[in-house]
């Protein structure tokens, strides 16, 4: 589905203000493309428990090959969404990644075919904690089985077999959109021919589980989580989710890209006012990004999506080597980091590329120089551009793959 | 007031969790010598509001010299006390610093004279919001006025003035602590003839406010704050304020320390639950620690302090210049950081040591190596020890102070 079919779905006169009151039914009957699935393709997930039926919804940018070759799956973060290059329902901005993916973007849709999917624990209509219960007719709440970065991986490639794309020319994503790049090529090897993990890691470390531990718990202490009960009792944990995420803002940034842009600017004052308002510019900035997030996420998704992350540990099936993970993996990995990135810093891309070298495999490592943090991947960062649209070019030829018309390639 | 002293003053039937239960009773009367001030003596705040009356609780070790020149004035971080080595009477645990300062210890209280004073804004019997405004006979809450790092040096100084003691030998404290310390050279250069800042800066950064309105907006998202005014209300933002030092204590530690005493080690189980329990050590330890804290501290103290520490600057009275603070100081420094500090990194001392060398100051820096983060300073590192050791003994010399019967100078 293209940005302009999703574009006419939506009715002309609801503006993004209008489909904000309402966020809950994007759970369940997304402006994206979904499918549903169940019976003898319901999911088998990693806690034992079986979902069916379940649902998956997602985008898709450009066009199949006649070979079904050029198809790039791109994998989102923690808080994104399968809006990768087209306007967000909710907020109504542009895809979260439209600088990379796009007609002449380093991720050339004129060239290749991208599907984008909500994960799995989701809020925006894959099956998540919001969706509808199909047994009880109710949200799933905490009744939903809690899922892993493995599971939202087999729903990814339940999607893409019903797509009838047998081998992804490349996978693709960012932080926890990482994550699973590598869990698609540990999983399923072959039918990655490239995978691009970029400021991501093989597993989350301690102080990244304590600070999804403090997001969860600041959800939690939030009267109007209610248990997870909040649409039942018509509320919402708005002010405990504000707080998550304004912590987890911080680790997305870095001291000095922090010093820079506020440093300790004052917000519209000419002094210090002596009070508990944002006198900071600092202070400001994080109140507004805990609330604007409130409208677009689900409180409930969010501690699943942490969770899965927290759970997150690549080796731990192969007793603990991470290179027997990656044992006779035929994929092309072009592994990214950046060096002001706290949160999955330069040493966790390191060791998946040290892993990668033991193993064997074809792997390239880029750290970029940037001054950002963690956010740098989502952002206007030339080096990280030439990066992947040399990988993918290189790829794409070795993999037999036309260029785009009037292109090189 | 000795280690001694304040044991017997306490009822012996009384256990540190009976006093628990009546925490509030130490903000106006509490188990350390406290002394109070008006009239003549009112406290002119940086706010331009005048505190009258007000009072401010402290401790004392060892035996102020008849020359009066072996006082030694620590100066505690945000969340403590007056209880430097001596038992905390809420927690019943040892004094907070009790490693460095005590009879044979770096600072020998065998040979100096040692006061620590609970800060102004505190809730351990100097004025704070917990405290009873005497004009009102309700507990100050939001209506004292917000306070500063120069304010709680300002209150200080008078109960040194009360004490009979013109000069401190030194003044020695760690993070907030050091804060007051660098506050202290720049408002009674005079008085301080040696200065320890550990761990510490000369403003706080952008990053650290950040965290800082983190907390704030936790304990304030609680619905049990009630604007402040709890007590009237007989509830108490634990919760909030239980999130709020999680995401604190985050940063107190290090990634590495974080990962050699955690890992992704789980807690008293075989495998993960696929839950939102505390799977894991890390959880459960940050858990602990913000349950605890919440015994022990008052959440509107939690707001006081912390902004006093954002509104920390001190070159912005010098026209943004720190070496114009330090212009003529006749005080010895001893500058400390650690090398795994990531709230309060080494580039911050650096900076205070170069405004100091650019203004001809006295002075030694010391980069301690430690994987333990910010909370190294409170921690037992030798390097450390030995640093404070030599550099008081050393000023000690120079000051004429007699060691310590049998000891060397």
């Amino acid at each position: 589905m293209s940005k302009d079919t999703t574009a006419e779905e939506s009715p002309p006169d609801q503006s993004p203000r209008e489909l904000r009151a309402a966020p809950a039914s994007e759970a369940d009957t997304p402006s994206s493309r979904v499918e549903k699935f169940g019976g003898d393709k319901a999911l088998r997930l990693d806690s034992g428990t079986v979902l069916d039926p379940w649902q998956i919804a997602y985008e898709t940018y450009g066009t199949l090959n006649e070979d079904r070759s050029n198809a790039i799956l791109v994998c989102h973060a923690l808080t994104g969404d399968q809006y990768v290059a087209s306007p967000n329902p909710l907020t109504g901005k542009p895809g979260w990644w439209s600088l990379l993916v796009g007609p002449g973007k380093p991720v050339d849709t004129d060239r290749f075919f991208v599907i984008c999917a909500n994960v799995l624990g989701g809020c925006l209509g894959t099956t998540g904690p919001a969706s509808t219960n199909p047994a009880t007719g109710r949200r799933w709440g905490l009744d939903l089985p809690l899922v892993t970065i493995r599971d939202m991986v087999r729903a990814q490639a339940v999607l893409l077999d019903h797509l009838g794309i047998e081998t992804l020319f490349s996978v693709v994503g960012g932080s926890m959109g990482g994550m699973q790049v590598l869990q698609w090529a540990v999983s399923y090897p072959e039918r990655v021919f490239s995978a691009v993990p970029i400021a991501a890691a093989a597993r989350h470390s301690s102080q990244n589980i304590a600070f999804h531990e403090v997001g969860r718990q600041a959800v939690m202490a939030d009267p109007n989580w209610c248990g997870g009960r909040y649409f039942e009792r018509g509320v919402r944990p708005s002010k405990g989710l504000a707080v998550a995420r304004m912590a987890a803002h911080i680790t997305y940034l870095s001291d000095p890209a922090l010093h820079r842009k506020f440093g300790r600017n004052l917000q519209d004052r000419e002094a210090i006012t002596f009070g508990f308002d944002a006198d900071f510019q600092i202070e400001s900035y994080l109140r507004h990004q805990g609330m604007t997030f409130v409208d677009r996420f689900d409180p409930n998704s969010y501690l699943y999506v942490t969770r899965a992350m927290d759970y997150f540990d690549l080796a731990a099936d192969f007793g603990g080597s991470l290179p027997r993970a990656f044992l006779h993996s035929p994929t092309r990995f072009c592994v990214m980091s950046f060096t002001s990135d706290w949160l999955f810093p330069t040493a966790e891309s390191k060791a998946v590329v040290k892993a990668l070298n033991a193993a064997a495999a074809n792997v390239s490592f880029v750290e970029v120089e940037s001054d950002r943090g963690h956010d740098a991947f989502l952002l206007d960062e030339p080096e990280m551009f030439r990066t992947v649209l040399g990988f993918l070019t290189g790829a794409a030829h070795a993999r037999g793959i036309a260029p785009p018309a009037g292109g090189a390639a």
